[in-house]
């Protein structure tokens, strides 16, 4: 049986749950190694605490969980089945008392809950995402080799981004370059939509590209991560093309000492919070406060976006295995924006940075 | 006031619902014009019987919302604000009773709908999903002109595909151009994971793209679309490299047939089950019953699978306006796959396709 699925039996039988129902594309993968995306279909694993666990998936999708590794019973279902008839069955086959259920509360929808509530009315519904989140939250080797090349590979990004810069290129043109650079190496599906941006486009934090041409002294930002094996990364760089002005220097150090200053606190047992604090209080004091409008980071790993959430509010120690982001950013209307953004792992003695492309100002001639 | 959320208003007064919240990006966008993958946040839409409506997004999304053409109140937050005490503000300040509200049953989280019942622990709650989808089943003018623009982009991703073939080069090469080719032309994001298979991966009609090279005699297979301002396009092409076999050709004529047998059913008044029939009968009259897995369709617009769902036991009558794709499929192991799709809209007369890249059996040399 897999560790990760050994640990959810375990859970189960010391708080006497009945079963656990697991239905996130996210989730399923990081219980079964199996990575679909399921549009509106149904792919979900039951896991009890003392029986063997069960996926059910499209038939079309059954030979796939298998090739994904996925060794136990498989319930599949054809375009015509009512999966959840199946799952009646499977219940009721082996007995389940239903009082008392595991679910992805935050994320399974109210319908797919009721229909549990309707198979067992004197149920009660647990959280399973606080366990599973914070199995999550600590990357194992293999999940840290995985999230290194994935950071590479959004290094390349930019740098394939970069070197293609030049006067009048479009901001769509050198996203699809970067892409197809990436698609080249292997590179399936991106881990959300690239950012390229530039001038004036900048100075909004999600701001969606176009045909704006590139010219002298426009700050030029990429926001780009790639999915490798089921793993995120995310990478942001600001360079500058030709010349930049005063402002523009004092803007880019600025957040490049928010970042630095943020880093120094990468370490066990620092308080998430005070991460995000460190770095907006460097950007108040240097006159940039409004123009901060996010939280410093977001946890990474299957999702781009997942725990723990680096906001100023977490309370929440750093502990050795975290995976997130620390990404300051100043997005002034009147000159532009800019964001320096890398991928953190916690290590015993402090930080590793999984993205590496250089930070210093890079002026592109 | 848009149309669209003037119709939900009179469905709230005629049923007497206190309010509606919706909080997909499917749903936001069609009601709003606002285009947002909300990741972990909450961006939602408030639509009241007698006031107007009311939507809630991050801080950083409010000028896009905006600029979409959002001309109601806005309601947005900060990343350590928490959102749902300002819903419940707006809705104490509004005098709410909550005594009966309509929600997206099927996608809401268990959470989500929790939050509600806390506020008014005595309401009841109504599906929101089956109106919403009955006015999105029916396409506008405006939106079959995006989406045949969508499809065009798509017959054009076929087009470069099949242009790149050669002895030789992978499945990611070709797929890595494709998406390059429509990036140039402003495609920001493809409305799925794109597809190219040769050979025998084609045998899975869920296959995954790699590094497999094509060979003489293999079918090459692509499976792609884009989004075009919210709209998505699907096609799918399977074509043959230098030589082909009489049972490939036996195979591709058999999935163009029932095609075309689908087809000869697509227009006003038909039960949807029987397009479905048709096809599948066809393909198991010629011997590949077995290797036809999955539905001849699904619905297209926002998103790339919406309703209607174009399966046999689908027993409602194809209207003007609706938007689908037929798609009707044979995978044999020892051969390899061909499926053949196209975006269908059905119009007073019969059928238009969307898509339009040819058919005939295309043997690139």
């Amino acid at each position: 049986m897999n560790m990760r699925i050994n640990k959810l039996m375990s859970w189960l039988a010391e708080n006497d749950y009945d079963f656990a129902f697991v239905q996130t594309k996210a989730n399923v993968f990081y219980l079964s190694g199996f990575y679909s995306e399921p549009h509106e279909r149904l792919i979900g694993l039951f896991i009890f605490p003392n029986d063997q666990p069960v996926l059910i998936c499209p038939n079309m999708e059954r030979n796939q969980a298998k090739s994904a590794g996925w060794e136990y019973e498989i319930i599949s279902y054809s375009d015509t089945d009512n999966p959840w008839d199946l799952i009646h069955q499977l219940l009721k086959m082996q007995n389940k008392s239903g009082h008392a259920i595991a679910i992805e509360k935050e994320q399974i929808s109210f319908t797919r809950a009721n229909i549990f509530l309707h198979m067992f009315p004197h149920t009660t519904f647990h959280s399973i995402e606080d366990k599973l989140n914070s199995l999550r939250l600590i990357k194992d080797e293999k999940e840290l080799s995985v999230l290194k090349q994935a950071a590479e590979l959004a290094d390349f990004g930019v740098e394939v981004g970069v070197n293609t810069i030049k006067e009048g290129k479009t901001e769509m043109e050198i996203l699809a370059l970067i892409e197809y650079e990436l698609k080249r190496k292997g590179v399936r599906e991106m881990s959300f939509s690239t950012m390229v941006l530039t001038g004036a486009n900048t100075a909004d934090p999600h701001g969606n590209p176009g045909q704006t041409k590139i010219k002298k002294g426009d700050f030029v930002l990429f926001d780009l991560g790639v999915v490798l094996d089921g793993y995120c990364s995310d990478i942001t760089r600001t360079v500058i093309y030709q010349e930049v002005s005063d402002k523009q220097r004092h803007i880019y150090e600025t957040v490049l000492e928010a970042q630095n200053a943020a880093l120094s606190l990468c370490k066990v047992g620092s308080k998430i919070g005070d991460i995000d604090t460190i770095a907006r209080d460097y950007i108040e004091k240097a006159g940039y406060g409004e123009y901060f409008p996010h939280r410093i980071g977001h946890g990474l790993g299957i999702e781009v976006h997942e725990f723990p959430s680096m906001n100023k509010n977490n309370q929440d120690l750093l502990k050795e295995g975290f995976v997130f982001t620390v990404e300051p950013g100043i997005y002034e209307p009147s000159i532009g924006g800019v964001r320096i953004e890398d991928d953190i792992v916690i290590t015993k003695d402090g930080f590793r940075s999984l993205t590496s492309f250089p930070k210093e100002l890079l002026v592109v001639k």
